[in-house]
């Protein structure tokens, strides 16, 4: 079976937060069909400068089986913006699979779809974030995190991970080292420990 | 000093090539200036199916300060394309760095810039790689390789690396730590040993 993969994007989206992932399901195309999908079809401009194409819109109302969201500066502006949000709550109505990446779990949390769930977001940011959802049980410590049908990533590369992840919950753990060979990306396996919250902590102490 | 940097993109080019290392350099936005750039402007349909504009044409004749090629199915078309051949020559007469991930080492090497040069390329498709640079120093076992000015890294996540090694030979190694860190990114350091080259000899031994 394939799954319908819907990437939002929005001005200031991170690059690597979206293609990251994309380079890891498109290892298995009979597996996952992916598009992007933005509040405007048409040029969406990334936070790193380079822009991408949306194919589909928010407003289309198609139902994915699979919504990914990425994080970025934009977040800061999506939070306040209705359409998104009101697009994640249908969304997570049918979809199989909820995830995002880095400062994505802030558009999740502000839509209410975190509530009294457990889910985590990148170490830089983890204050902003958890304020957007303070019904949500934040793991601060963890690489990436699953509960239920719902995942959420710590920072940018870290969505690299927790897509092996899923990989390997659906097809596999053979199907996940293959894709990360085939990227020549070293994957960090364990879900429960991101050695950059460590990193961060030194860096900001609370 | 702000470097202009040409990334060439066409039919075919793998995401992750391109938006690993885009995700470094723009975390220092005073240093490298980022433009994407195609034989024609506009839309440009990746290996993994999303399209990413192209600002710029190559026609234009713009000198960058550095171009980066990167891999991907479409290289196997663009080793013929004299336009894209002309360019590489071109650009290389007067760049101060030129770089590539994974496949576009393929490119350099057709080009002609990489003989009597020391370069590597991803290991999947070193045979066919190898091939189109027969006065190349082809180096295997390498993550990635600097040779003078010209820097070729091996597959897909490698070109990370090289980016982080170029980030600390212009700006030191504080400043690739730190790029690195803003990623979540784990640096392999040592650009003499890809940690993957024994994983695919393993699959297709000689």
């Amino acid at each position: 079976m394939t799954l319908s993969v819907g990437i939002l994007i929005f001005q200031g989206f991170e690059v690597l937060d979206v293609f990251g992932p994309v380079e890891l399901l498109a290892t298995y195309p009979e597996h996952f069909e992916i598009t992007m999908v933005a509040e405007q079809r048409g040029a969406i401009r990334s936070a790193q400068g380079p822009s991408c194409i949306a194919e589909e819109a928010i407003g289309d109302g198609r139902p994915y089986d699979m919504i990914l969201v990425p994080g970025g500066q934009g977040t800061r502006t999506q939070v306040g913006n209705p359409a998104v949000m009101r697009w994640l709550q249908t969304q997570a109505v049918q979809a199989q699979w909820v995830t995002s990446v880095c400062t994505g779990s802030a558009l999740l949390a502000k839509a209410g779809l975190l509530d009294g769930r457990k889910a985590t977001s990148n170490k830089m940011s983890f204050k902003w974030v958890a304020s957007q959802g303070p019904e949500v049980n934040w793991d601060y410590g963890a690489r990436w995190v699953e509960d239920g049908n719902i995942l959420t990533s710590s920072g940018v590369s870290a969505g690299m991970d927790m897509t092996l992840g899923l990989i390997a919950n659906l097809h596999g753990e053979k199907a996940a080292e293959d894709a990360a060979l085939w990227a020549e990306y070293s994957w960090h396996r364990d879900a429960a420990t991101d050695p950059f919250a460590g990193a961060w902590e030194n860096l900001h102490p609370a």
